[in-house]
């Protein structure tokens, strides 16, 4: 079972239940355990445990059998499992592993390092082991790394009666019966029936009579996209993955599309911010990650605002009485450079909160860390740039050193105050009961405008 | 059956099979026609028939019972629905409407004009019309307006045997068999099995000691956002949506969810860029309704931006030598306001085309079409802030006529240039093989700026 994460990686995280949980914890309560995990809804029991350290979250899954602990498992985000994986022996984890459904292994197994992978894969049973390395083997975003390998299948010249029997054996450990695949002995796919065609026809014929022809397929190398496309244009329940031998590898089931689109909208909204993508959510991915992400496409940006600041010299801002060193005209030509800079890292500032707040509802800790993370990021994406202005105004205007200066230090300051701004505003109007989306990155870029000016022209009255 | 659609609120346009029904057509031959509408999947089918007039689609139609008419209209975009619509009698529509589905027939009469509607209305059943009128009733985007009604349900004191074979009787005309709801007289929602669990539990025991109790439902007037949500979070196949007394009124399946999620991922990128979201897609708009969208936002810029002029007055720009009339200093007040001017319509026009390029692909004339577009709104939205600003720079920054003129004709140029790069720019990375969305606002922004800066004072030095 694969399910639907927050940007962060995450669930929704649900402190309903927690202080319940904790007394049975603090009471040594097993039989209270054992019951909150087996009678709620994993998705729920999941997001409660995403509150306790990973000491606790054993106890509280060790009250359950191992089938039960990697269904809940399965659903904790990815940053988690794997703080949760440190915290028990090999052993241990080997039957988890084991027991978890093979996207979701996948997935965990991605996430751990080299070192922790080799020294659990011998442990795992031969058949299992071989199924991870071909599945590690996929490449990143294609149908391969996010298909399933439990589908249900069937020969084709055996009744619909002696079908829905042999259905019944594999249902528990297929990721859906909803959908049955027929097969040669090579594995080729001859056909699909859903289960509600199965129960509709006749027990006695075949079902190679009735099972559907025209298939609707991805090769395993395909992007996710492919997938996710196909699955929304033909409203299916899953989609059978081939291999170039036109053998059925695995099925990627419809919730792994609304993943796959969210992923895909959340690196659109990024893109459109210029912000490089990134695989995980915004508070689980370093603050230097990020501010890389970022500084690469301001950096970019800043280049162009040069050639803007060189048309300006050229146009507008000729110096014609260059006599007195007072003249500031040349201030003008950088203007630009200086807004530009401010409201786009404004704007980058406002798509990674606006996208966070979205998905998960951040308690007030996340705002406070929310703002203080951008102010770092701020004041190192700001530093940057100062100091490429900062030559770049020496070497290409012929600017002197203070005053380029000027500029660098009032790029350092509009790039920090963007930063922080561009964050706090969308969580303002958050509390104010507004939609943080009308926080739109033309809007904080001509509030940045407006300080980023001041800040320009004081500074520049402040040193020269 | 719901579908996914793209912006264009269109399916995926499939040329491939045309001149096939063409010929058909140009032959009249009946049989193959059937063949053509019956073996084909109804998704393929309706694809194919987007590229025909409406005569030509009914003729192709006319070849089938009114049900797969139905099945296979219910799959064409709304606004070729509408044109269909008006193409046939009052008899033919009244059937075709009692055969849809009732998600999908609520959304096409909700598309309707007011008189089309009274006069269809009583032309079909009773039943039908009480319900038609109920949902229409439902507020947009809610829970209710979304769902369908077509849900499997029992009794839970019957055994699963009897459940099984009741559900054979049910199963034709319901959108999903998956999920059985159990409801009691009242019709109030007392437990859920699915298909899977109906299977694997023993014929003889009863359906109220094996369904589940602990129920996920929404309200009708629920946000449609909340249900996507929640099917989501549990990776349901299908959610029950309740009325304010707790009965059964209909179910949001998992495919619906998808439209969900597509639809708002498209308007927070609209948001994002400061366009009022649209109900429909881009190209099927028209140009004054998406003017105004993008009209009323850059209205709110150009006003903020007139406060960035005033800070560049104050601070930076004083007229320190006011003796000539040649001094243009002034201009540089409004260098943000022209900049912002065409990078904030170019970021727009960026949005928009990037997103119709990532879920239809664009034909050639599409493209001529888009860039056209383009150009009419741009110049509108030009004109219009052209003269927003060409009156306030007269009346808040004593500027004469013709000095408010040099910046308001620069702004027309500049916002209808913004939108032509804006949408060219785009189109032209696709055709290279690159990734449109590369174009980020930023960038357009800052390639929008360099041309403004070059507009901005050759229009000054050839006017002042």
């Amino acid at each position: 079972m694969s399910s639907i994460r927050t940007p962060d990686g995450s669930r929704v995280y649900n402190p309903l239940l927690q202080p319940d949980l904790r007394l049975m914890l603090s009471e040594n309560d097993e039989l209270g355990l054992q019951q909150f995990c087996e009678v709620l809804n994993p998705v729920i029991v999941s997001e409660v445990l995403q509150g306790l350290g990973p000491a606790d979250v054993w106890r509280v899954l060790s009250s359950i059998g191992i089938e039960r602990q990697a269904e809940i498992f399965e659903l904790i985000e990815p940053s988690q499992q794997i703080e949760l994986v440190g915290a028990i022996d090999r052993q241990h984890l080997s039957q988890l592993v084991e027991a978890m459904s093979p996207d979701d292994r996948v997935d965990l197994l991605e996430h751990m390092d080299e070192e922790q992978l080799e020294a659990l894969l011998p442990l795992i049973a031969q058949a299992e082991r071989d199924e991870i390395r071909k599945m590690l083997s996929y490449p990143d975003n294609s149908a391969g790394s996010i298909m399933t390998t439990e589908y249900a299948s069937l020969p084709e010249n055996i009744s619909v009666g002696e079908a829905l029997s042999r259905l019944r054996q594999q249902a528990p450990d297929r990721e859906t019966i909803y959908y049955v695949f027929m097969l040669d002995e090579a594995r080729h796919l001859r056909g699909v029936i859903t289960l509600r065609e199965l129960i509709l026809a006749r027990p006695g014929v075949s079902l190679a009579d009735v099972m559907r022809r025209d298939l609707i397929s991805a090769n395993v190398e395909d992007d996710q996209e492919v997938v996710a496309k196909l699955i929304a244009r033909f409203d299916l329940l899953a989609l059978p993955i081939l291999d170039d031998q036109s053998r059925l590898v695995g099925i990627v089931t419809h919730d792994d599309v609304l993943d796959v689109v969210q992923e895909e909208a959340i690196e659109d909204a990024y893109r459109q911010s210029a912000i490089q993508p990134f695989e995980h959510g915004y508070l689980s991915t370093p603050l230097l990650t990020i501010a890389w992400k970022r500084g690469v496409w301001l950096l970019v940006l800043s280049v162009m605002a040069l050639g803007t600041a060189t048309a300006v010299r050229a146009f507008g801002g000729t110096e014609t009485d260059t006599s007195g060193s007072a003249n500031t005209n040349w201030l003008d030509w950088f203007l630009p450079l200086v807004l530009a800079s401010g409201g786009n890292t404004g704007s980058q500032s406002a798509t990674l909160v606006i996208r966070t707040m979205a998905m998960a509802t951040l308690s007030r800790r996340d705002m406070w860390r929310i703002a203080y993370r951008e102010l770092l990021t701020g004041a190192i994406l700001g530093l940057s740039l100062a100091v490429f202005s900062w030559g770049a105004l020496q070497l290409l205007f012929g600017r002197d050193w203070m005053q380029a200066g000027v500029v660098g230090l009032t790029i350092s300051l509009v790039v920090t105050m963007g930063s922080v701004t561009g964050s706090l505003l969308p969580m303002f109007f958050e509390w104010l009961g507004m939609d943080p989306a009308l926080m739109s990155n033309p809007l904080i870029s001509s509030l940045s405008d407006i300080l980023g000016v001041v800040i320009y022209f004081s500074v520049a009255m402040a040193l020269l």
